[in-house]
């Protein structure tokens, strides 16, 4: 019943501390016969980097994926495919005064009152550091949906950083590319709002505290069909995968909040059949409708809180309940949005990939 | 692969269509020993019975529900528990005219494009007449809650409208008791708001349209420790029960989306120790760190969509992509939200009472 | 983490006591527009059906199946299969007597061991009578294999009861149709043994006693590619699905405990390729290689105990650990054999109904 | 739907090929505090360790577990269990004769079948190298069942090779200590026979050939109340556990194929309550009622047949179903039977470690 595992068809077992010797992971149900460019993996990777900009924290990782099993020859054989990403740059010193003592808003105290016992090292496996398993998986996942079905273009998640505290795109959510989003270290792509965001982020870090805001992730080219209702909808397990990232506290399909300040009639979104076959003419319902994808783009929004690592002293109380002061002293993110935007994509292309295989079950 | 079961330890597997003969499912896990108040299983069922209220749907069901198995005595047993929730009031004529049409913003489509056939009677397996055999299994949930710590206050989970449309509470997010929840039919706790939200939906229904609003789920006296890190965070299965249900659009736990807007310094929350034992001055986490419980309060926020079936002529598309009119007959609620309160308890309390007994194996 | 669902792909969870009002389940995973034929369902019920000869019990049950959901113009839909089948002829008073005692090699004592409560009517939970809710699913099984590869000639699934104490044929396992097969009500294909087990289970139960014996399973018209390792391999979920019948305490596939007085180089399969394509010259692997199916014919055979209720007086403890006597009154059948033939039939038929629809994602 | 992990509660997923660079696995579900001996859990290695005497495959493994995460000074802590047993001495050039021919009795055509690719190299996924990460978990559920009831003598898992070939034991099944079973390099606790068994596993091995023959398996200290009726009864877990080792051809519970001969009268087994509480004068259900342990010893036999691989020239046929000869040339066990020994008990004590946590949700 513990629940490191996510997925049914194409499932993903993870492990690892922040400062263990590694993190890793067993890939279960990918299909024989798939190409894997073992580049494009690493690529991904590279995104999720701790220390790939000044934005980010100063923690130095490779990130240097080893595959372990499931592979022959370049292709993935049907088996189990195991795989690692060595810890390297831990700095376990950093972390003894907090041995005893709860950081606000961290799983310190949760973690203790769950087990009674705890590696503190790092934030253990309350770390985000365990989402660099999920990267590993989510390119897996990318590849597979791109070589399933070889004849229609495949389906495309693509992620972005929409808004930093209050500096934010007033473009609605559509699919950018990624060289758009790359091209500032914030991962806007909208150059002039991402300039405001990349000062808002260094400002916030040199008065040691840290920022929240919202990311966009958009499904494009999705086939309509996935999604299992009544309780595996599409919708469900997005939202269960994306919610399990670390700081998540809002999210948002299709007109979400903002939706249900409109009437039926002007929020239904309305078919249409033309040559490119069926489609709805808006898409309040972000792609889903039943449960089931209708093969309109997926639009998902989720709010990530700020950081809950500040360096500033803190009030806060120590294990046996006496009050203390923590400031936090190890490497952190200000901001965690710009690097979220790769776990966000790999949670979804998670789900896709399940649902992609688990499809194939609905019709005799 | 088909996603009709939730749960682990506490497991919940329905069947039914809108205008089958019947709905029902099958509890499995529920620990033996349980004292099962039918009576109040019934009155939740009540809550949710169309037809209570002027603002809800005609359609007239009776809701009684029939336990086949697992009880013995007027208590569990520990095996199985199947139910019946017979459909009496079912009218398949109303539907009669959309056997080929889609309804904009349904599940029609998409079922079709899934499954390629589809019982398109009264929505069939899309219809929220399937949430009937959830707030069966929830009402159970409850109790076991109740029970299983008999030395504690049990963690009780209450569910209100705090908004319909623009019309909102100012109030934050806090638990109210029963009966000032559906004091009035709109189950918002606030009289005057209330008042207001009647007299909307009784316009939007005359006018033949609907409307959606947000609901708040909050759940007292947690025990802290409850959650499966790293996937099956407690937020991440409350988020994809909640999201199973029909027309959810959008969710926030703790801060939420607003809470994107502060600095870490001041979304932080501070703990303290007293007599009453560890908390937190604030409670922005809303209950859950690292995924999970604190003991503080959940505090969930979700969002539902507009009703789509509107009793106004739309433009859509049949099964051949020809371009069709529809027009709703069927009798469907103006708004949801009031019959939702007891839906959004249903889910919380059914991932509640999983993670209570899930909770028995995190120590040695 | 109750254990009352079977199958992944295809899934079955069931419910129900022996004297409690219905049998029933639910079974999720059947994809959509298989047409079922529901008269054969109804005849592999009646295959199981208790009174249906002098051999048999005679509580007299008619053992109606009615469909509650996932079927629409006589095809499945896709969606959760709902069913039951409603206990008529319980005599519970026959059970009063045995409140409080335990009765040897039943599951009464472990019941209370377990949960600390029992509804110990007719053996509840325990009772055989649980086993027609796998029938009606093992026949939805059976057509499903039927229909899901209509160019090739389709798996079928055959079983017989080999040996009736020490009665048994001489001939080795292999595939009798079922008309051979239920010409006896022992379901001996081989008339002249079926002649005198008849005789033999007269008059043991004329005796007030018991017996047991062998069934044997074959499975003709496999596909090679079966099958899920490590952990589910063809014949391992096979033996949990068989091994999960009441009073089963022995199994073999292919040469069994036999092939081990063999040498290796007797022992090997040699593979031949004509024009019917691949096989083996023998077929001790009994259909499966590595725990994926050859192509072969599964050949299994299973030991049944006698039946534990014997019509005669046994020396016993009661709840209190007090000596006491037992005596059979309720109606059982003097040998469990003749019946288990169509349960045996629908665990193999589960089970591979479950691998066709896993096998669906074994490639890209 | 791949299926590379087993059990609900306590929950092993594997990886690895026989000539990849490391087998290995994760454990999800491993209670915090448990105080992990590592020496004893690398003597359970050394049991299984290929090269560990003359009767065994010279491939000369180290197999050095590595733990890589779920561990704090010397205790679990919760999260989940990964670990590395590296692959040393592979040759893979013993192989590669074999890439398109399929040997008899293996698993190379059935590979094929299923994926359409296959790692040829030492048999790949099919290889029983595939087992030594069995072993690692199954060294930590034994210390788990060790340590969850200290005030009970903990249960205990115990094999030993009753029979190799036609020369076997005559004593019933028992618990035998570990040292009197590896006192012989053939675990067979009787010395004479012992030694007949080794003179005959060197004359085979002498000749080319290889051997079969059968284990018992024994576990004693049991708790009564294990199991989950009906589909996961304690007897289905373990048949499904025992099942899934490679080369298994047969299983017995308690009395087996020949409590068949029996009548019920003789084969039941009375219940007697005295001083050490409930238990019953014979044991022929082999410690489980019902799908319930009972609390008497677990006694399960099970028959492994002939190794497939021998040193002597066999007709096969290749890839594309021509004519060829194969001959074993790798390195391999005559005789399977000793090493299977630990094997055997790792897949019990996964179960058992499994229903013990599960059975911690059965009561209220």
């Amino acid at each position: 019943m513990a629940g490191n595992s996510i997925g049914s068809a194409f499932r993903l077992t993870t492990f690892g501390e922040s400062h263990g010797p590694s993190m890793g992971g067993i890939i279960d149900g990918t299909p024989a016969g798939l190409t894997l460019d073992l580049d494009r993996i690493q690529e991904e990777l590279g995104r999720r980097r701790p220390g790939q900009s000044e934005l980010t924290t100063q923690r130095n990782e490779d990130d240097q994926v080893t595959f372990l099993s499931g592979l022959f020859e370049g292709k993935t054989t049907g088996t189990p495919i195991g795989f690692l990403v060595p810890n390297g740059d831990a700095k376990s010193e950093d972390y003894s005064h907090l041995k005893d003592r709860y950081r606000p808003s961290h799983a310190d105290y949760t973690y203790d009152a769950k087990y009674g016992i705890r590696d503190h090292r790092g934030g253990g496996r309350a770390s985000a550091r365990e989402t660099v398993s999920r990267v590993v998986a989510g390119a897996i996942a990318r590849q597979l949906l791109e070589q399933m079905h070889p004849s229609s273009p495949a389906p495309e998640v693509g992620a972005y950083v929409e808004r930093v505290q209050d500096i934010g795109m007033a473009t609605p959510p559509q699919f950018y590319d990624r060289s758009r989003v790359d091209a500032s270290p914030t991962r806007c792509p909208e150059p002039e709002t991402a300039s405001r965001m990349a000062i808002r982020i260094a400002d916030v870090r040199n008065a040691g505290d840290t920022l929240g805001g919202s990311l966009v992730i958009v499904a494009k080219n999705m086939p309509a069909g996935w999604g299992e209702p009544v309780f595996d909808k599409l919708q469900a397990d997005l939202a269960k995968a994306l919610w399990s990232l670390p700081a998540v506290k809002g999210m948002e399909i299709g007109s979400g909040f903002s939706g249900t300040l409109m009437k039926g009639s002007e929020h239904n979104d309305i078919f249409v059949h033309d040559e490119k076959g069926m489609g709805t003419q808006t898409n309040r319902s972000g792609g889903i409708q039943g449960g089931i994808s209708n093969g309109e783009n997926l639009t998902i929004r989720i709010a990530f809180k700020p950081v809950a690592t500040i360096v500033q002293s803190q009030d806060t109380v120590d294990k046996t309940g006496d009050s203390v002061r923590v400031k936090g002293k190890g490497r952190h993110d200000p901001c965690v949005l710009p690097r979220a935007v790769p776990l966000a994509e790999a949670m979804v292309l998670l789900v896709l990939a399940d649902h992609a295989l688990r499809q194939r079950s609905a019709r005799l």
